[in-house]
């Protein structure tokens, strides 16, 4: 595929990427999320290759829980709302040379206009047809890992 | 199908259509519930179809954790028990002109007596036999967005 | 099944059959099990046809954890070391006409010498070799409500 | 498998073998790992061969939870990072009759080097393709119980 050798940025969306897209709630709220194997390694794997990597979600009442996780991982996690989503890559990282992680409803312009657009198994059906790329692996089951062997593989 | 462009009210159980059915118990009870992606999605493009969103659940013990799923989600909820739950559909919203989802040895009635009756996959085999519409999705993984969908291609 | 009428009395493991045999630690141990769907409406169901319920674990780290589900289900539980498993049935409630659930290792002699050995499909292979029923559901999905379906079926 | 028969030690890594490598994270940090069933017997019977356990783990974060697990089991367990791993394999059990099971990244080089070389089924490819043995259970769903099997099988 002739466009892995091009991209300079990965951008990933974190629920139903990083993990299955579930939630677990106690009597005070969202508390918990679970996040999978592979994908830690899987991010030093992209940026050994000199690729920025960056996540999103618009998680606002999980959201320190996904930051816990991202900053474990050393990736920067920034805030963004479903609709602001495509003008914030937009504005921040550009499509162009990057690749765009998602599984969700608002993610398929963002998917479709990025370089590189891929979304995990567990995407609804509409959303992984938006892609170039659909994973074996599903959200919150190497995903990233996936991702970067793939990556890795272009400059063999 | 037909009865699709008469809905005007969903009711949705919630454990085992919003969960899988699971509870995670400690020493103390039960303490955790987990929630599926893509449903809170689903609950809006249900709305902004005019379409009125109720839960109803049985479960007492956990229903301090399913409040607070359903109001970050803005979508009413009442405990039922599971012998009233025909009669607080019939007294509460009716079950003409509504889809009923339920996953339950006691939801039978109710899913046979709305005007469009769904049950989630993972649902007992006589509980999906008297249902006019099996999803695909499993319980906590995607169901009322499935529905969602369902409903919104009415309009189209 | 000629047994099926026999039963008076059903005693059921409960780590990979009321769950699916997994157990969540935090750095102070062991803190949470995962407990499935149907399982409440399956033990009422067993009860109303005047058969009595009991559980045994082994676990006894979990069983404040065990203990609480049990409570909430109105079941009455033991806890029973793997080795004096047998002799506790054999002493309390007996063999004859009685239907016992287990998934494990030290289960294989209580299952063979029960009117009606059931394993759980999930079990070891020579586990669910010595059963006379081995459930459709997953230990944690259900295996209660599945054995009864199958016992209210024999007085129909 | 000749090689079963001269197994004197046993090693193994933790996230992705007795877990399915999933991490569960709240607002302050990893906090859950899911263990699961079988494994305590497991190791009981490949400690009753006269075979010795160990168990690494790279996962600094989530130590705390891993050690109460290994210590409930009876199990010694080290903090080894994975770059260390193959050389503190080398130096405190020695690779030549030691089995070793791990299912990540950095496990390559010692499944390869120890004289029995195993990766759960959940790994990725080429972890597997460097194993002598690939279990039928998933990580966290019974490895070290299906190893112990195999390896009690020798003896008969």
């Amino acid at each position: 595929m002739k466009c892995l050798s091009e991209i300079k940025n990965l951008v990933t969306d974190v629920d139903g990427v990083l993990t299955d897209g579930g939630f677990y709630y106690d009597e005070t709220g969202k508390v918990l999320k679970k996040f999978g194997p592979h994908d830690s390694d899987g991010f030093k794997i992209i940026t050994s290759l000199g690729i920025n990597c960056f996540a999103i979600s618009a998680d606002r009442r999980g959201f320190g829980i996904t930051q816990r996780r991202l900053n474990d991982m050393g990736i920067p996690i920034s805030l963004v709302s479903e609709k602001e989503r495509f003008s914030w890559i937009s504005e921040n990282v550009g499509f162009d040379g990057t690749c765009f992680i998602g599984d969700g409803y608002h993610d398929v312009s963002s998917i479709e206009q990025a370089t590189l657009g891929i979304a995990p198994v567990n995407a609804p059906d509409f959303v992984k047809s938006s892609a170039d790329i659909v994973t074996k692996a599903q959200g919150g089951n190497g995903v990233i890992f996936e991702v970067a062997l793939m990556l890795k593989e272009r400059v063999k």
